[in-house]
Protein backbone atom coordinates (compact mmCIF):
# COMPACT_ATOMS: atom_id res chain seq x y z
CA UNK A 1 0.00 0.00 0.00
CA UNK A 2 1.39 3.18 -1.19
CA UNK A 3 0.65 6.66 0.97
CA UNK A 4 -0.50 9.41 -1.51
CA UNK A 5 1.57 12.02 -2.69
CA UNK A 6 -0.60 15.41 -1.57
CA UNK A 7 1.66 17.39 -3.72
CA UNK A 8 0.79 15.17 -6.95
CA UNK A 9 -3.02 15.09 -6.19
CA UNK A 10 -3.49 18.36 -5.14
CA UNK A 11 -0.88 20.75 -6.79
CA UNK A 12 0.77 23.47 -4.14
CA UNK A 13 -0.82 26.77 -4.73
CA UNK A 14 2.21 29.15 -5.36
CA UNK A 15 1.04 32.53 -3.01
CA UNK A 16 2.40 36.44 -4.17
CA UNK A 17 2.10 39.66 -2.35
CA UNK A 18 1.56 42.51 -4.32
CA UNK A 19 1.31 46.21 -2.59
CA UNK A 20 -0.57 48.69 -4.62
CA UNK A 21 0.96 51.50 -5.52
CA UNK A 22 0.10 54.99 -7.31
CA UNK A 23 1.12 53.98 -10.72
CA UNK A 24 -1.23 50.79 -10.39
CA UNK A 25 -4.49 52.91 -10.47
CA UNK A 26 -6.44 54.91 -12.75
CA UNK A 27 -8.64 57.98 -12.36
CA UNK A 28 -11.26 56.04 -11.49
CA UNK A 29 -10.13 55.34 -8.50
CA UNK A 30 -9.46 51.82 -8.82
CA UNK A 31 -6.72 49.64 -10.32
CA UNK A 32 -6.40 49.75 -14.74
CA UNK A 33 -7.75 46.65 -15.32
CA UNK A 34 -4.51 46.11 -17.39
CA UNK A 35 -2.42 46.03 -14.09
CA UNK A 36 -3.93 42.78 -12.54
CA UNK A 37 -2.07 41.02 -15.99
CA UNK A 38 1.37 42.74 -14.42
CA UNK A 39 0.64 41.14 -11.01
CA UNK A 40 0.35 37.88 -12.43
CA UNK A 41 3.20 37.95 -14.48
CA UNK A 42 5.22 38.80 -11.41
CA UNK A 43 3.79 35.70 -9.53
CA UNK A 44 4.79 33.32 -12.47
CA UNK A 45 8.48 34.84 -12.69
CA UNK A 46 8.54 34.15 -8.77
CA UNK A 47 7.32 30.59 -9.58
CA UNK A 48 10.06 29.95 -12.30
CA UNK A 49 12.77 31.62 -9.46
CA UNK A 50 11.45 29.32 -6.60
CA UNK A 51 12.44 26.69 -8.94
CA UNK A 52 15.11 27.72 -9.98
CA UNK A 53 14.61 28.86 -13.30
CA UNK A 54 16.08 32.22 -14.71
CA UNK A 55 14.03 33.95 -17.45
CA UNK A 56 16.57 36.65 -17.97
CA UNK A 57 19.86 33.79 -18.49
CA UNK A 58 19.87 30.30 -20.84
CA UNK A 59 17.96 26.93 -19.36
CA UNK A 60 18.33 23.51 -19.37
CA UNK A 61 21.93 22.42 -19.62
CA UNK A 62 22.87 24.70 -22.92
CA UNK A 63 24.82 27.85 -21.83
CA UNK A 64 23.79 29.23 -25.34
CA UNK A 65 19.55 28.31 -25.04
CA UNK A 66 17.81 31.20 -23.74
CA UNK A 67 14.66 30.02 -21.91
CA UNK A 68 11.32 31.81 -21.84
CA UNK A 69 7.46 31.52 -21.23
CA UNK A 70 5.32 33.09 -23.62
CA UNK A 71 1.23 33.89 -22.78
CA UNK A 72 -0.51 32.18 -25.62
CA UNK A 73 -4.29 33.21 -24.15
CA UNK A 74 -6.27 34.16 -21.21
CA UNK A 75 -9.62 33.98 -19.78
CA UNK A 76 -9.82 36.76 -17.58
CA UNK A 77 -12.75 37.27 -15.31
CA UNK A 78 -12.64 40.89 -13.50
CA UNK A 79 -14.94 40.81 -10.31
CA UNK A 80 -14.25 43.40 -7.81
CA UNK A 81 -11.99 46.65 -7.44
CA UNK A 82 -9.02 47.19 -6.02
CA UNK A 83 -7.56 49.88 -4.59
CA UNK A 84 -4.68 52.38 -3.82
CA UNK A 85 -2.77 50.91 -0.97
CA UNK A 86 -4.19 47.29 -0.91
CA UNK A 87 -2.08 44.30 -0.12
CA UNK A 88 -3.39 41.46 -2.62
CA UNK A 89 -2.19 37.87 -2.82
CA UNK A 90 -1.52 36.24 -6.63
CA UNK A 91 -2.46 32.51 -6.07
CA UNK A 92 -1.24 30.32 -8.85
CA UNK A 93 -1.96 26.83 -9.31
CA UNK A 94 -0.85 24.48 -12.56
CA UNK A 95 -3.79 22.67 -13.53
CA UNK A 96 -2.48 20.92 -16.75
CA UNK A 97 1.04 20.19 -17.78
CA UNK A 98 1.59 19.13 -21.24
CA UNK A 99 4.33 18.35 -23.50
CA UNK A 100 4.44 21.93 -25.04
CA UNK A 101 2.00 24.22 -22.86
CA UNK A 102 1.51 24.97 -19.39
CA UNK A 103 -2.07 25.33 -17.83
CA UNK A 104 -2.45 27.56 -15.12
CA UNK A 105 -5.25 28.81 -12.70
CA UNK A 106 -4.22 32.30 -11.30
CA UNK A 107 -6.64 34.61 -9.35
CA UNK A 108 -5.83 37.84 -7.42
CA UNK A 109 -7.27 38.43 -3.70
CA UNK A 110 -7.93 40.65 -0.92
CA UNK A 111 -8.00 38.83 2.38
CA UNK A 112 -11.12 36.20 1.72
CA UNK A 113 -12.33 38.05 -0.86
CA UNK A 114 -11.40 37.37 -4.67
CA UNK A 115 -10.79 40.20 -7.34
CA UNK A 116 -10.14 38.28 -10.32
CA UNK A 117 -9.92 34.70 -11.51
CA UNK A 118 -7.71 34.36 -14.83
CA UNK A 119 -7.05 30.83 -16.31
CA UNK A 120 -3.71 31.46 -18.20
CA UNK A 121 -2.19 29.26 -21.01
CA UNK A 122 1.63 29.49 -22.00
CA UNK A 123 3.88 28.13 -24.19
CA UNK A 124 7.65 27.13 -23.70
CA UNK A 125 9.68 29.05 -26.05
CA UNK A 126 13.30 28.63 -26.86
CA UNK A 127 15.92 30.46 -28.65
CA UNK A 128 12.51 32.37 -29.92
CA UNK A 129 10.78 29.27 -30.90
CA UNK A 130 7.92 27.23 -29.88
CA UNK A 131 9.38 24.25 -27.33
CA UNK A 132 8.66 21.23 -25.45
CA UNK A 133 9.13 21.97 -21.96
CA UNK A 134 12.18 20.61 -20.66
CA UNK A 135 11.63 17.98 -18.16
CA UNK A 136 13.22 19.19 -15.49
CA UNK A 137 10.96 22.21 -15.44
CA UNK A 138 7.55 20.20 -15.47
CA UNK A 139 8.64 18.40 -12.35
CA UNK A 140 9.58 20.89 -10.65
CA UNK A 141 6.31 22.71 -11.53
CA UNK A 142 4.37 19.52 -11.23
CA UNK A 143 5.64 18.87 -7.80
CA UNK A 144 5.08 22.39 -6.27
CA UNK B 1 -39.96 46.25 -50.06
CA UNK B 2 -37.68 47.41 -47.89
CA UNK B 3 -33.75 48.50 -48.38
CA UNK B 4 -31.60 46.33 -46.08
CA UNK B 5 -30.02 48.52 -43.62
CA UNK B 6 -26.21 47.31 -43.92
CA UNK B 7 -24.77 48.99 -40.94
CA UNK B 8 -27.33 46.76 -38.98
CA UNK B 9 -26.38 43.27 -40.71
CA UNK B 10 -22.91 43.80 -40.83
CA UNK B 11 -22.16 46.70 -37.77
CA UNK B 12 -19.59 48.69 -38.77
CA UNK B 13 -15.93 47.82 -37.52
CA UNK B 14 -13.81 50.37 -35.78
CA UNK B 15 -10.18 51.10 -36.78
CA UNK B 16 -7.36 52.52 -34.37
CA UNK B 17 -3.91 53.15 -35.03
CA UNK B 18 -1.70 52.81 -32.27
CA UNK B 19 2.24 53.05 -32.69
CA UNK B 20 5.04 50.71 -30.70
CA UNK B 21 7.47 52.75 -28.43
CA UNK B 22 9.96 52.05 -26.01
CA UNK B 23 7.53 51.89 -23.26
CA UNK B 24 5.49 49.03 -24.59
CA UNK B 25 8.34 46.66 -25.15
CA UNK B 26 9.89 44.26 -22.99
CA UNK B 27 13.38 43.13 -22.52
CA UNK B 28 12.17 39.92 -24.88
CA UNK B 29 12.73 41.98 -27.66
CA UNK B 30 8.23 42.22 -28.38
CA UNK B 31 5.55 44.27 -26.71
CA UNK B 32 4.70 43.21 -23.47
CA UNK B 33 1.77 40.79 -23.02
CA UNK B 34 -0.33 43.33 -20.71
CA UNK B 35 0.16 46.42 -23.03
CA UNK B 36 -2.30 44.98 -25.81
CA UNK B 37 -5.17 45.46 -23.18
CA UNK B 38 -4.05 49.56 -22.89
CA UNK B 39 -3.92 49.49 -26.73
CA UNK B 40 -7.31 47.86 -26.89
CA UNK B 41 -9.12 50.12 -24.02
CA UNK B 42 -7.60 53.25 -25.90
CA UNK B 43 -9.78 52.01 -28.90
CA UNK B 44 -12.71 51.60 -26.44
CA UNK B 45 -12.40 55.54 -25.37
CA UNK B 46 -12.35 56.19 -28.87
CA UNK B 47 -15.24 54.89 -29.73
CA UNK B 48 -16.88 56.42 -27.07
CA UNK B 49 -15.77 59.76 -27.49
CA UNK B 50 -16.40 59.29 -31.59
CA UNK B 51 -20.12 58.62 -30.78
CA UNK B 52 -20.21 62.00 -28.47
CA UNK B 53 -19.48 60.05 -24.77
CA UNK B 54 -17.16 61.63 -22.63
CA UNK B 55 -16.20 59.67 -19.76
CA UNK B 56 -14.80 61.56 -17.99
CA UNK B 57 -17.67 63.59 -17.19
CA UNK B 58 -21.29 63.29 -16.74
CA UNK B 59 -23.27 61.57 -19.61
CA UNK B 60 -26.93 60.99 -20.43
CA UNK B 61 -28.81 64.42 -19.37
CA UNK B 62 -27.73 64.50 -15.71
CA UNK B 63 -24.82 66.41 -14.88
CA UNK B 64 -24.63 64.51 -11.63
CA UNK B 65 -24.61 61.10 -12.53
CA UNK B 66 -20.83 59.75 -13.50
CA UNK B 67 -20.55 57.33 -16.06
CA UNK B 68 -18.06 54.66 -17.39
CA UNK B 69 -17.57 51.53 -19.34
CA UNK B 70 -16.46 48.59 -16.97
CA UNK B 71 -14.48 45.26 -18.34
CA UNK B 72 -15.87 42.39 -16.58
CA UNK B 73 -14.17 39.61 -18.81
CA UNK B 74 -11.99 38.98 -21.36
CA UNK B 75 -10.79 36.33 -24.12
CA UNK B 76 -7.75 36.91 -25.14
CA UNK B 77 -5.46 34.93 -27.87
CA UNK B 78 -2.06 36.47 -28.45
CA UNK B 79 -1.22 34.97 -32.06
CA UNK B 80 2.04 36.81 -32.70
CA UNK B 81 4.42 39.53 -31.05
CA UNK B 82 4.52 43.22 -31.68
CA UNK B 83 8.32 45.26 -32.12
CA UNK B 84 9.54 48.53 -31.42
CA UNK B 85 8.38 51.22 -34.46
CA UNK B 86 5.58 49.12 -35.34
CA UNK B 87 2.43 51.33 -36.70
CA UNK B 88 -0.72 48.88 -35.32
CA UNK B 89 -4.75 48.84 -36.11
CA UNK B 90 -6.77 47.94 -32.86
CA UNK B 91 -9.95 46.61 -34.73
CA UNK B 92 -13.79 46.46 -32.72
CA UNK B 93 -16.96 45.66 -33.38
CA UNK B 94 -19.94 45.37 -31.12
CA UNK B 95 -21.00 41.89 -30.98
CA UNK B 96 -23.79 42.05 -28.91
CA UNK B 97 -25.27 44.67 -27.48
CA UNK B 98 -26.99 43.87 -24.11
CA UNK B 99 -29.52 45.15 -21.53
CA UNK B 100 -26.45 46.23 -19.27
CA UNK B 101 -23.67 44.66 -21.21
CA UNK B 102 -22.10 45.00 -24.38
CA UNK B 103 -19.88 42.48 -25.95
CA UNK B 104 -17.08 43.37 -28.08
CA UNK B 105 -14.64 41.82 -30.39
CA UNK B 106 -11.04 43.08 -30.87
CA UNK B 107 -8.13 42.07 -32.23
CA UNK B 108 -4.86 44.02 -33.18
CA UNK B 109 -3.24 43.88 -37.02
CA UNK B 110 -0.13 44.09 -38.37
CA UNK B 111 -1.16 45.33 -41.57
CA UNK B 112 -3.13 42.03 -42.81
CA UNK B 113 -1.60 39.72 -39.98
CA UNK B 114 -3.84 39.31 -37.25
CA UNK B 115 -1.53 39.31 -33.79
CA UNK B 116 -4.30 38.67 -31.14
CA UNK B 117 -7.90 38.59 -31.14
CA UNK B 118 -9.88 39.35 -27.62
CA UNK B 119 -13.61 39.10 -26.74
CA UNK B 120 -14.52 41.56 -24.19
CA UNK B 121 -17.61 41.92 -22.02
CA UNK B 122 -18.33 45.66 -20.51
CA UNK B 123 -20.76 46.66 -17.84
CA UNK B 124 -22.17 49.98 -17.85
CA UNK B 125 -21.50 51.86 -14.72
CA UNK B 126 -23.62 55.11 -13.38
CA UNK B 127 -22.07 56.12 -9.95
CA UNK B 128 -19.97 53.58 -9.55
CA UNK B 129 -23.40 50.96 -9.68
CA UNK B 130 -24.03 48.24 -12.28
CA UNK B 131 -26.46 49.77 -14.84
CA UNK B 132 -28.39 49.52 -17.93
CA UNK B 133 -27.12 51.02 -21.22
CA UNK B 134 -28.47 54.59 -21.95
CA UNK B 135 -30.90 54.19 -24.74
CA UNK B 136 -28.94 56.71 -26.61
CA UNK B 137 -25.63 54.89 -25.83
CA UNK B 138 -27.30 51.68 -26.81
CA UNK B 139 -28.01 52.73 -30.67
CA UNK B 140 -24.94 54.63 -31.32
CA UNK B 141 -22.93 51.83 -30.68
CA UNK B 142 -25.50 49.79 -32.53
CA UNK B 143 -25.40 51.73 -35.51
CA UNK B 144 -20.99 52.03 -35.86
CA UNK C 1 25.43 69.68 28.57
CA UNK C 2 23.04 68.21 25.77
CA UNK C 3 23.27 64.93 24.18
CA UNK C 4 22.97 65.28 20.75
CA UNK C 5 19.93 63.67 18.84
CA UNK C 6 21.82 61.89 15.95
CA UNK C 7 17.94 61.12 13.85
CA UNK C 8 18.09 65.08 13.88
CA UNK C 9 22.07 65.27 12.82
CA UNK C 10 21.72 62.73 10.64
CA UNK C 11 18.31 61.60 9.30
CA UNK C 12 17.79 58.39 8.57
CA UNK C 13 18.04 56.91 5.33
CA UNK C 14 15.08 54.60 4.22
CA UNK C 15 15.41 51.83 2.72
CA UNK C 16 12.77 50.21 0.17
CA UNK C 17 13.33 46.82 -2.39
CA UNK C 18 12.16 46.49 -5.25
CA UNK C 19 12.59 43.45 -7.72
CA UNK C 20 12.58 44.28 -11.56
CA UNK C 21 9.95 42.33 -13.48
CA UNK C 22 9.23 42.13 -16.95
CA UNK C 23 7.07 45.21 -17.22
CA UNK C 24 9.93 47.11 -16.08
CA UNK C 25 11.92 46.64 -19.40
CA UNK C 26 12.51 47.73 -22.52
CA UNK C 27 13.70 46.45 -25.51
CA UNK C 28 17.13 47.60 -25.33
CA UNK C 29 16.95 45.35 -22.61
CA UNK C 30 17.54 47.40 -19.36
CA UNK C 31 14.87 49.17 -17.16
CA UNK C 32 12.72 51.67 -19.01
CA UNK C 33 14.63 54.87 -17.61
CA UNK C 34 10.78 56.83 -16.47
CA UNK C 35 9.94 53.19 -14.45
CA UNK C 36 12.69 54.17 -11.95
CA UNK C 37 10.72 57.43 -11.07
CA UNK C 38 7.92 54.34 -10.28
CA UNK C 39 10.47 52.76 -8.01
CA UNK C 40 11.19 56.05 -6.30
CA UNK C 41 7.55 56.79 -5.70
CA UNK C 42 6.12 53.26 -4.49
CA UNK C 43 9.42 54.08 -1.76
CA UNK C 44 7.99 57.78 -0.83
CA UNK C 45 4.68 55.94 -0.54
CA UNK C 46 6.36 53.44 1.63
CA UNK C 47 7.81 56.27 3.74
CA UNK C 48 4.83 57.99 4.30
CA UNK C 49 2.74 55.05 5.23
CA UNK C 50 5.81 53.66 7.77
CA UNK C 51 4.78 56.82 9.46
CA UNK C 52 1.11 56.55 9.37
CA UNK C 53 -0.01 58.84 6.85
CA UNK C 54 -2.46 57.22 4.33
CA UNK C 55 -2.86 58.85 1.31
CA UNK C 56 -5.59 57.36 -0.23
CA UNK C 57 -7.66 58.70 2.99
CA UNK C 58 -8.07 61.74 5.04
CA UNK C 59 -4.87 63.05 6.94
CA UNK C 60 -4.70 65.30 10.21
CA UNK C 61 -7.57 65.37 12.26
CA UNK C 62 -10.56 66.46 9.87
CA UNK C 63 -11.96 63.33 8.21
CA UNK C 64 -13.29 65.61 4.91
CA UNK C 65 -9.70 66.87 4.72
CA UNK C 66 -7.81 64.79 1.29
CA UNK C 67 -4.06 64.89 1.87
CA UNK C 68 -1.70 64.11 -0.79
CA UNK C 69 2.00 64.91 -1.68
CA UNK C 70 2.68 65.80 -4.99
CA UNK C 71 6.03 66.01 -7.08
CA UNK C 72 7.15 69.76 -8.00
CA UNK C 73 10.38 69.22 -9.63
CA UNK C 74 13.49 66.49 -10.11
CA UNK C 75 16.92 66.63 -11.06
CA UNK C 76 17.79 62.79 -11.96
CA UNK C 77 20.76 61.36 -13.31
CA UNK C 78 20.90 57.89 -14.82
CA UNK C 79 24.37 56.56 -14.33
CA UNK C 80 23.78 52.22 -14.81
CA UNK C 81 21.42 50.15 -16.60
CA UNK C 82 19.24 48.15 -14.37
CA UNK C 83 18.17 44.90 -15.90
CA UNK C 84 15.61 41.84 -15.57
CA UNK C 85 15.21 40.18 -12.46
CA UNK C 86 17.70 42.28 -10.33
CA UNK C 87 17.03 43.32 -6.92
CA UNK C 88 17.75 47.39 -6.25
CA UNK C 89 17.30 49.38 -3.51
CA UNK C 90 15.56 52.56 -3.35
CA UNK C 91 17.06 54.89 -0.55
CA UNK C 92 15.35 58.16 0.46
CA UNK C 93 16.65 60.78 2.85
CA UNK C 94 14.79 64.39 3.68
CA UNK C 95 17.06 66.60 2.55
CA UNK C 96 15.42 70.13 3.44
CA UNK C 97 11.67 70.35 5.11
CA UNK C 98 10.26 73.79 4.15
CA UNK C 99 6.69 75.21 5.32
CA UNK C 100 5.17 73.61 2.12
CA UNK C 101 7.64 71.83 0.39
CA UNK C 102 9.90 69.01 0.91
CA UNK C 103 13.20 68.00 -0.50
CA UNK C 104 14.10 64.29 -0.25
CA UNK C 105 17.98 62.98 -1.58
CA UNK C 106 16.77 59.36 -3.54
CA UNK C 107 18.78 56.94 -5.31
CA UNK C 108 18.64 53.58 -6.65
CA UNK C 109 21.69 50.67 -5.80
CA UNK C 110 22.37 47.44 -6.49
CA UNK C 111 24.33 45.93 -3.82
CA UNK C 112 26.57 48.78 -3.73
CA UNK C 113 26.53 50.26 -7.21
CA UNK C 114 24.52 53.46 -7.56
CA UNK C 115 22.19 53.24 -10.66
CA UNK C 116 20.78 56.75 -10.06
CA UNK C 117 20.84 59.41 -7.98
CA UNK C 118 17.63 62.19 -7.75
CA UNK C 119 16.68 65.16 -5.51
CA UNK C 120 13.25 65.50 -5.68
CA UNK C 121 11.13 68.33 -4.65
CA UNK C 122 7.59 67.76 -3.27
CA UNK C 123 4.46 69.54 -2.15
CA UNK C 124 1.49 69.65 0.13
CA UNK C 125 -1.71 69.02 -0.88
CA UNK C 126 -4.74 69.28 0.97
CA UNK C 127 -8.29 68.99 -0.41
CA UNK C 128 -6.31 69.91 -4.33
CA UNK C 129 -4.64 72.88 -3.13
CA UNK C 130 -1.27 73.75 -2.38
CA UNK C 131 -0.74 73.77 1.76
CA UNK C 132 1.57 73.44 4.54
CA UNK C 133 3.10 70.34 5.68
CA UNK C 134 0.98 69.44 9.00
CA UNK C 135 2.89 69.97 11.71
CA UNK C 136 2.86 66.53 12.91
CA UNK C 137 4.12 65.01 9.51
CA UNK C 138 6.93 67.31 9.12
CA UNK C 139 8.04 66.17 12.94
CA UNK C 140 7.73 61.95 11.89
CA UNK C 141 9.36 63.00 8.68
CA UNK C 142 12.79 64.66 10.44
CA UNK C 143 12.71 62.41 12.99
CA UNK C 144 13.35 59.18 10.22
CA UNK D 1 27.51 89.38 -47.10
CA UNK D 2 25.70 86.20 -45.43
CA UNK D 3 22.25 85.23 -45.27
CA UNK D 4 21.48 84.03 -42.19
CA UNK D 5 20.95 80.56 -41.31
CA UNK D 6 17.01 80.56 -39.63
CA UNK D 7 17.52 76.99 -39.19
CA UNK D 8 20.65 77.00 -37.23
CA UNK D 9 19.89 80.61 -34.82
CA UNK D 10 16.25 79.58 -34.26
CA UNK D 11 16.70 75.57 -34.27
CA UNK D 12 13.28 74.12 -35.18
CA UNK D 13 10.60 73.38 -32.53
CA UNK D 14 9.41 69.83 -33.23
CA UNK D 15 5.82 69.00 -32.19
CA UNK D 16 4.17 66.24 -31.28
CA UNK D 17 0.62 65.46 -30.28
CA UNK D 18 -0.41 63.18 -27.08
CA UNK D 19 -3.66 62.10 -26.45
CA UNK D 20 -4.42 60.92 -22.00
CA UNK D 21 -6.31 57.84 -21.91
CA UNK D 22 -6.81 55.78 -18.73
CA UNK D 23 -3.89 53.96 -18.47
CA UNK D 24 -1.75 57.89 -17.84
CA UNK D 25 -3.74 58.85 -14.88
CA UNK D 26 -3.82 57.82 -11.73
CA UNK D 27 -6.69 57.56 -8.40
CA UNK D 28 -5.94 61.16 -7.50
CA UNK D 29 -7.73 61.93 -10.99
CA UNK D 30 -4.53 63.43 -13.08
CA UNK D 31 -1.77 61.95 -15.11
CA UNK D 32 0.72 59.98 -12.93
CA UNK D 33 3.77 62.29 -12.58
CA UNK D 34 6.26 59.37 -14.27
CA UNK D 35 4.08 59.18 -17.38
CA UNK D 36 5.23 62.71 -18.75
CA UNK D 37 8.37 60.81 -19.37
CA UNK D 38 6.83 58.62 -21.76
CA UNK D 39 5.12 61.34 -23.32
CA UNK D 40 8.82 63.20 -23.88
CA UNK D 41 10.26 60.03 -25.20
CA UNK D 42 7.77 58.93 -27.70
CA UNK D 43 8.46 62.70 -29.25
CA UNK D 44 12.08 61.54 -29.43
CA UNK D 45 11.32 58.57 -30.90
CA UNK D 46 9.32 60.90 -33.28
CA UNK D 47 11.97 63.21 -34.06
CA UNK D 48 14.73 60.52 -35.24
CA UNK D 49 11.53 59.03 -36.87
CA UNK D 50 11.56 62.19 -38.97
CA UNK D 51 15.21 62.38 -39.81
CA UNK D 52 15.11 58.99 -40.81
CA UNK D 53 16.78 57.21 -37.85
CA UNK D 54 15.33 53.82 -36.59
CA UNK D 55 16.34 52.76 -33.25
CA UNK D 56 14.92 49.45 -33.70
CA UNK D 57 17.41 48.81 -36.31
CA UNK D 58 21.48 49.45 -37.00
CA UNK D 59 22.58 52.59 -37.84
CA UNK D 60 25.19 54.53 -39.50
CA UNK D 61 26.45 52.18 -42.88
CA UNK D 62 27.28 49.47 -40.72
CA UNK D 63 24.36 46.76 -40.37
CA UNK D 64 26.26 45.15 -37.53
CA UNK D 65 25.91 48.63 -35.55
CA UNK D 66 22.83 49.11 -33.11
CA UNK D 67 22.24 52.39 -32.41
CA UNK D 68 19.99 54.36 -29.63
CA UNK D 69 20.07 57.59 -28.10
CA UNK D 70 20.00 56.98 -24.04
CA UNK D 71 18.98 59.57 -21.26
CA UNK D 72 21.49 60.55 -18.88
CA UNK D 73 19.92 63.23 -17.39
CA UNK D 74 17.29 65.17 -16.83
CA UNK D 75 15.41 68.57 -14.92
CA UNK D 76 11.91 68.59 -14.82
CA UNK D 77 9.11 70.98 -13.32
CA UNK D 78 5.77 69.80 -13.05
CA UNK D 79 3.62 72.69 -13.77
CA UNK D 80 0.03 72.18 -13.72
CA UNK D 81 -2.27 68.48 -14.00
CA UNK D 82 -3.12 67.22 -16.75
CA UNK D 83 -6.58 65.05 -17.24
CA UNK D 84 -7.84 62.33 -18.43
CA UNK D 85 -9.21 62.88 -22.47
CA UNK D 86 -6.70 65.85 -22.61
CA UNK D 87 -4.77 66.28 -26.17
CA UNK D 88 -1.35 67.48 -25.23
CA UNK D 89 1.74 68.80 -27.21
CA UNK D 90 5.13 67.70 -26.34
CA UNK D 91 7.54 70.43 -27.95
CA UNK D 92 11.35 69.66 -28.43
CA UNK D 93 14.02 71.86 -29.51
CA UNK D 94 17.74 71.19 -29.83
CA UNK D 95 19.08 73.13 -27.41
CA UNK D 96 22.96 71.81 -27.29
CA UNK D 97 24.38 69.42 -29.77
CA UNK D 98 28.02 68.11 -28.32
CA UNK D 99 30.23 65.25 -29.58
CA UNK D 100 28.53 62.50 -27.98
CA UNK D 101 25.71 64.59 -26.32
CA UNK D 102 22.79 66.11 -26.71
CA UNK D 103 20.50 68.43 -25.11
CA UNK D 104 17.06 68.90 -25.41
CA UNK D 105 14.63 71.40 -24.01
CA UNK D 106 11.06 69.51 -23.98
CA UNK D 107 8.09 70.85 -22.90
CA UNK D 108 3.98 69.78 -22.34
CA UNK D 109 1.71 71.12 -23.20
CA UNK D 110 -2.39 71.70 -23.59
CA UNK D 111 -3.02 74.61 -25.86
CA UNK D 112 -1.28 77.17 -24.33
CA UNK D 113 -0.53 75.98 -21.10
CA UNK D 114 2.56 74.70 -20.41
CA UNK D 115 2.57 71.52 -17.44
CA UNK D 116 5.84 70.83 -17.44
CA UNK D 117 9.19 71.84 -18.79
CA UNK D 118 12.19 69.31 -18.75
CA UNK D 119 15.85 69.62 -19.93
CA UNK D 120 16.87 66.71 -21.02
CA UNK D 121 20.54 65.00 -21.82
CA UNK D 122 21.09 62.18 -24.20
CA UNK D 123 24.21 60.11 -25.02
CA UNK D 124 24.85 58.37 -27.84
CA UNK D 125 24.93 54.81 -27.44
CA UNK D 126 26.47 51.85 -30.36
CA UNK D 127 26.45 48.60 -29.42
CA UNK D 128 25.92 49.47 -25.68
CA UNK D 129 28.59 51.34 -25.64
CA UNK D 130 28.92 55.64 -25.11
CA UNK D 131 30.02 56.99 -28.55
CA UNK D 132 30.15 60.02 -30.98
CA UNK D 133 26.65 61.20 -32.41
CA UNK D 134 27.23 60.28 -35.90
CA UNK D 135 28.22 63.34 -38.57
CA UNK D 136 25.16 62.65 -40.25
CA UNK D 137 23.03 62.53 -37.42
CA UNK D 138 23.66 65.80 -35.91
CA UNK D 139 23.57 67.32 -38.89
CA UNK D 140 19.62 66.42 -39.28
CA UNK D 141 19.12 67.02 -35.84
CA UNK D 142 20.50 70.62 -36.43
CA UNK D 143 18.61 71.51 -39.16
CA UNK D 144 15.43 70.57 -37.17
Amino acid sequence: MTTPDPAREAPATHRFSVRVYYEDTDFSGAVYHANFLRFMERARTEILRDRGVDQGASFAGDATETFGLVVRSMNIEWLKPARMDDLLTVESRADRIGGATLELDQRILRGDEILLTAKVRIACVINGRAARLPAGLKERLANG
